[in-house]
């Protein structure tokens, strides 16, 4: 990760789209270059206060490929076709998102909760479901989830777009919540 | 698992609050009894339909103890407390919902987002977060959840009290649904 004593806006044109840049202590970051980092998803980390290791469990903020799957509620079935059951959807977006195949995933079942329930048993998956444009910003910005589920029968189809393109789009920047992260992965690694 | 070729109101009368029957092939159940092992959330199986292991996977129908916890979002803090991060008050209640210490948990964060992924990562935990009573009834019908989170800034008291009385009385009935539990239970066992 590039270290910076002070960031300028001539600095934040440059950096890879996406990027994770660490700011030195005492360091500083002029307003234009902030209003640049956060339109290029830049996450900036604070030395001393987030590890290159915690930032690594961060989502990727430039969204580019996404994993998506949905279970027969979501889709109109061709005669004949089988229903699929919600955990063998959920995990087969999972195992393209753990080893990031793909940058996120979403999922689609009836209400969309059992998606969620069954992509977060997959260590390295924070899923949520989102029902709201609220929800799906704040499960990026505190929770950094990297897969979102959606209920067919819950979400129309407005609101289904509203709430992707917001998630898509909201970055997770914030170390403390970032720390955070180590937490969870704390209780993938205690197994049961 | 007591075994069953026709269950009538007089059988239903007698059976344990929360029970689970096993109804023999061909086997019949009358119409008053229906009423009534629905009053008293006995669950009924199938035989062939739905293994005794399976069964064992739903959530206790009827709830008597709950462990609740909350993260420093849910509470009035004394002056001077100490933050609680959401994965230590998830991981909490986890440990005595797992055990079945007690029958159901309740996780309190600022959305209930984060508290329901961390809580998913402990084996033998369903959490879903709820947001409307909806969502509640479907998440313990279809998916057996056995943890509820609840966000303190997305939900008001009013609607907490629907939510949450609604979650704890809603049971798990249907075996279509029960066997796609042993099927979240395979990711658990696959590990990373």
């Amino acid at each position: 990760m590039k270290k910076f004593e002070i960031i300028t806006e001539t600095d934040a044109r440059v950096l890879p789209r996406g990027d994770s840049v660490m700011l030195a202590r005492r360091g500083h970051i002029t307003p234009l270059a902030q209003d640049t980092l956060r339109e290029r998803r830049i996450t900036v980390v604070h030395e001393g206060m987030t590890s290159a290791d915690e930032v690594s469990l961060a989502p990727k903020a430039d969204v580019r490929t996404v994993a998506i799957a949905s279970d027969h509620t979501g889709v109109v079935l061709p005669e004949g076709a089988e229903p699929v059951a919600y955990p063998d959807v959920a995990s087969s977006v999972a195992d393209a998102v753990v080893p990031r195949e793909a940058d996120a995933g979403i999922v689609i079942d009836g209400a969309g909760i059992g998606s969620a329930i069954a992509a977060n048993k997959v260590d390295g998956v924070r899923a949520a479901m989102a029902t709201s444009e609220t929800i799906a910003r704040y499960s990026r910005e505190h929770n950094g989830t990297n897969v979102l589920t959606l209920g067919a029968t819950l979400v129309r189809q407005e609101e289904a777009r509203v709430i992707v393109t917001t998630w898509l789009t909201t970055p997770m920047r914030e170390p403390r919540y970032i720390r955070r992260l180590a937490k969870i992965r704390d209780l993938e690694r205690r197994g049961s």
